[in-house]
């Protein structure tokens, strides 16, 4: 019944992040009764994203342009660079509209479970953007988990002989965040950072 | 930063059921890391399936070959046709490995609300098919819903002409349910319907 081809694009498509064998049979069925208007419209863009977009030279974004077209936009401040652990989170931060900076994807964090060290990351970039560049401050964009911090710590020890400004974001309570729902480390650090009410 | 090739792929992959913005793009940056081995086979995958897979003329499955596998199948029993509303429910009720008869998929339900009436529906054929054939059962695997049951109820009206046994699923307690957590409509089914202990 279920042949060949659909087990197969079933198949690839169940290898998606958040897919299934099931949601996977599910959207090729609805796929297939829509071929002209998504199946071949999406397949043609897989294609043309796959042979047109790939890593930025300079910061390891993904663009059609390499540099980037942030590595390249004159009015983006190019003395500060958002340090991010992966394209999702520089695409995140953009969303933001709040950072008008550059950007390094570093590619992951330090991780001495997963044996993740220094040379497996793409920091050695990082560090001859900051010796090369005219470069003010870096600002560390990473996970609030263990390697994440870790992965900060490291980075602020390297970068300190070069007379750099590392900052990183701020932790505490959510915006929208229900007290009742939050952790006790976050309600913790967000007590420690209070700050003045205005 | 998302360009016009990133923006189009997420647009397309956004209108797959149970996809968003949100997992469509995590599913795009998932692929870019692996377009030799995920997104190009995916595509190619998507490209054949579209071009090769069609409804079966006799049923309504999709399948590669029209008729298709199942109504062609010589092991099948061609006697019995398990009714159902679309493709996903037959390929459900396939993986079962209970049912070895043949099926007839409807496209649907009638619905006074969404104005599906007979004419909208896969029934004509059906009846054709009860008719020309040597036709013993027809099984109705329809939706519990009040539209599912109308539907059960207007095919058994219409299908008593023909001396054809015509049965339903069995409604009752999902296996490995737990009491506490069902409806009390299905709960008195299942009372209603209860069976000798054995």
């Amino acid at each position: 019944m279920r042949d060949g081809a659909i087990d197969q694009v079933v198949r690839l498509m169940a290898r998606l992040p958040g897919m299934g064998q099931r949601s996977a049979r599910r959207a090729i069925l609805h796929m297939l009764e829509r071929k002209e208007v998504l199946m071949m419209p999406l397949a043609a863009a897989l294609v043309e994203a796959a042979e047109r977009i790939g890593p930025c030279r300079i910061c390891g974004n993904l663009d059609m342009t390499d540099p980037c077209d942030i590595c390249t936009d004159p009015r983006r401040d190019a003395g500060t660079i958002c340090v991010v652990e992966h394209v999702s989170d520089l695409w995140a931060m953009e969303r933001t509209r709040a950072f008008g900076g550059h950007y390094h994807v570093l590619g992951g964090v330090l991780s001495a479970l997963d044996g993740v060290g220094p040379d497996n990351l793409n920091l050695a970039r990082l560090i001859s953007r900051v010796r090369e560049g005219d470069i003010k401050e870096i600002v560390l964009a990473l996970s609030a988990t263990v390697d994440g911090q870790t992965t900060a710590h490291y980075l602020t020890a390297e970068l300190a002989a070069f007379g750099v400004t590392v900052s990183r974001l701020a932790h505490g309570v959510p915006v929208g965040g229900e007290l009742g729902h939050l952790d006790a480390d976050t309600l913790t650090t967000a007590l420690n950072a209070r700050r003045p009410a205005v």
